[in-house]
This record gives C-alpha cells, structure tokens and sequence, in this order.
C-alpha cells in the first residue's frame, strides 16, 4: 500500500493532520466523514483535501463521504507509518537521549536500532533499550543490523562530517535535528526539524506583541 | 538587544543557520567572515544574508566582513536565546518526557519549568529537574511560577482542549508537537513542530527512490 510516488511537500504536510483528525473521530465510534466535515474541523480548503486524498486509491461517496475506519488505515498505510523503518540516533547527548526514549516515534514507523557517539563513557551503555556504539564500529553495526535513516543530534561543528560518514557507510535518509544546513548528495534524503528556528519564531512573536 | 518587529518566517529559518556556522568559526578561532564566505558554505544566496543580517544592529566591514565573536553574540541575543523563557510542557508521555529531559533546550534560553498531565501516577513525580502537576493545579502553578509557553505533547484527541485551557490561564504561546492543527485565537502565538509530516517526508522519498 506504500505510495512509490514523490508527493509535494505541502501534501505531505497536510495527510498527518488529516489523520490525526479522523483518528480522533474513529475513538468517537463516529463512522462516516466529508472532506467539508474535515475542511471545517481543520480550516483547510476542502477542495485541496480531496485533491490531496485522491493520492490514495481510497473514494468517498457522494453524500456519506469516507469511512473513517477504512481512512485511518488508508492513510497509515500511505504515510508509511505502518512500515517499520530502521533508524541510527548519530550522538548520544541530550536530545539523542530524549529522542531514543520516545517509543512514541514506534508508532508511526520508527525503529531506533542504535545510538552512535565518541565519548569512551557512553560506548556500551544503553538508552532505554538502544545500545550505543562508537562512531568507528558504525560498518560493523551497519552489517550486523542495517538502517536506513540516521537522524542527527551531534554538535554543529561535528554534522557534516556525521552526515558524511553516515551516508558513506549507507544510510540513505538524514533526518537533521541541528541548526547546522548539511549537504548532501543528489539522491540522499534531507530532512531538516529546525527546533531552534521555531524557538526563534516563538520568541519573535512574542516580543513583537508584547 | 530582543528585536522587537515581527520578522519574516523565512529570516527566522535562515539566522539560527548562520548562529551555528558562526558558532564552528568561533570555536576554530576564525575572527572575521564575509556573507560571500557565509554564503559559500550555506548555499544560501549573498545578498540575502546580508539583507537578513541587516536587522541586526551590528555592520559588517567593507572587505574585512563581519567580527565572528562580535556576530555570534549579536545573533544569539536577537533570536532570544540568551534571555530565559519559562515553559510548561503539557502531557507527560514519552516526547513529553524526552523534551524535559533535553537541557539542550536551556541553552536556546528555554527553560521548562513544570510539566501537567491527568495520570495520578504521574502526578508528584519529578521528570529529570521538572515536577508534574494535574492540569487542574494550572492555575496554582501559573501564579506561584508563571510561563509564558506552553508545549504541547498530549495525545491528539486532547490537543485542543489542552491548548485552550493553557491560554485561559495565561499561556501566550503554544509549541505544537501533536499532529493536530489546534486552533487559537488572534494575538495567540503558535508554532508548529511536525515531526510526523518529517518522518512521512523521509518515508515517500526513500520510497520513490527504491
């Protein structure tokens, strides 16, 4: 059911919201819904709902609209979410930490298999049950337990070259949790979750408004 | 030195990549940096970085560019990450959790003061530095330690009304990380993180790609 299509950007932006929305009707033991039902819940055009929903091979009817239970699993399905994914947290800090203890991410696809770092007093320990690796025994990890998604938390000045090392070793997807823009190569996934970017936001507009 | 006009998003995107980069010069004892040599390393367009530097009070030198140590403390005082914001986070679940446990975020100038939750297992117990109230000591808490953001990390089907009782007391800007589009009102700061739309990002590219 996995979609092997590109989809745009603000698509997939918008498919989880949806979800999230109808995974909440379906706790409700509500059965059917419209995309007006979903346009007015979540104020986006419900025209551009249908659109983005014909991405799934899932039709409404005319008049009832969609079975909720059947578009909950549509859209898991289609999003991925319902597809294990492995994945490697590269640095063990705080946010590394943090990210490996939420077995939220589980739910929707992720399987955080190992954590890398340098430091000699992390190699060996685990985080919740994720064993962390130094960076040099990463080929060795990568034979015995294979990812394709790394997702980065090491310092600035380290990200590149993580992300180098990494993609070098085959990881296929850099999901970037650091400030620092990293390059990668055409054919390499990028991801960039810019935390500090929405702190910055968060505090602009609440000094501009006080 | 807080700004206090409202910037454009894409600004605020852009400053904390150049915060960092600055940051990695700083710590190779680099002392001055063009927007050419920034541009350079960002793929980020010249004259845009210094349209976006602009805002900033500091004035970069014809030939020689901007001071490193000068910009970087220019940089982390306009995007607020040296002045303490207090925080409450709202659901104590695994990223609820994760997030309190991150003291990285301190570094960024927020500080998470309490957390809430329903779970009476839950209340009294300290997450790293962080005690957890119910929801319904959120008045009490706000007076004897005020926040002023909100992070919002219950489960979907509680996002909107967890952020419209954090607003009736007080609350003046929502941090969303639940993949509800929870709704406020005009003058109601709100950012959305959407790791779930990242991860569906990562997933149809690397699905596309295979």
């Amino acid at each position: 059911m996995l979609n092997d299509i590109i989809l745009p950007e603000p698509t997939l932006r918008r498919l989880p919201w949806y979800l999230a929305y109808v995974e909440i009707l379906k706790s409700q033991k509500v059965e059917h819904v419209s995309s007006t039902q979903i346009s007015r819940a979540l104020n986006v055009d419900a025209s551009q709902i249908a659109k983005d929903l014909s991405f799934l091979s899932l039709k409404g009817k005319t008049r009832i609209g969609y079975e909720v239970d059947a578009l909950v699993s549509a859209l898991s399905d289609f999003l991925g979410f319902r597809t294990p994914h492995k994945a490697y947290v590269f640095g063990a800090g705080s946010l590394g930490k943090a990210l490996m203890q939420d077995s939220g991410l589980s739910n929707y696809g992720l399987n955080i298999v190992a954590g890398f770092d340098v430091d000699p007093s992390k190699i060996g320990t685990r985080v919740g049950d994720v064993p962390i690796y130094h960076i040099e025994s990463l080929a060795e990890v990568m034979e015995k337990n294979p990812a394709t998604i790394g997702i980065l938390t090491v310092p600035v000045n380290k990200a590149q070259d993580t992300a180098d090392t990494a993609i070098g070793e085959g990881i296929r997807a850099i999901w970037n949790f650091t400030p620092y823009r990293v390059k990668v190569a055409e054919g390499i996934v990028m991801s960039n979750t810019s935390i500090y970017a929405h702190l910055a936001l968060i505090y602009n507009r609440l000094n501009a408004d006080s």
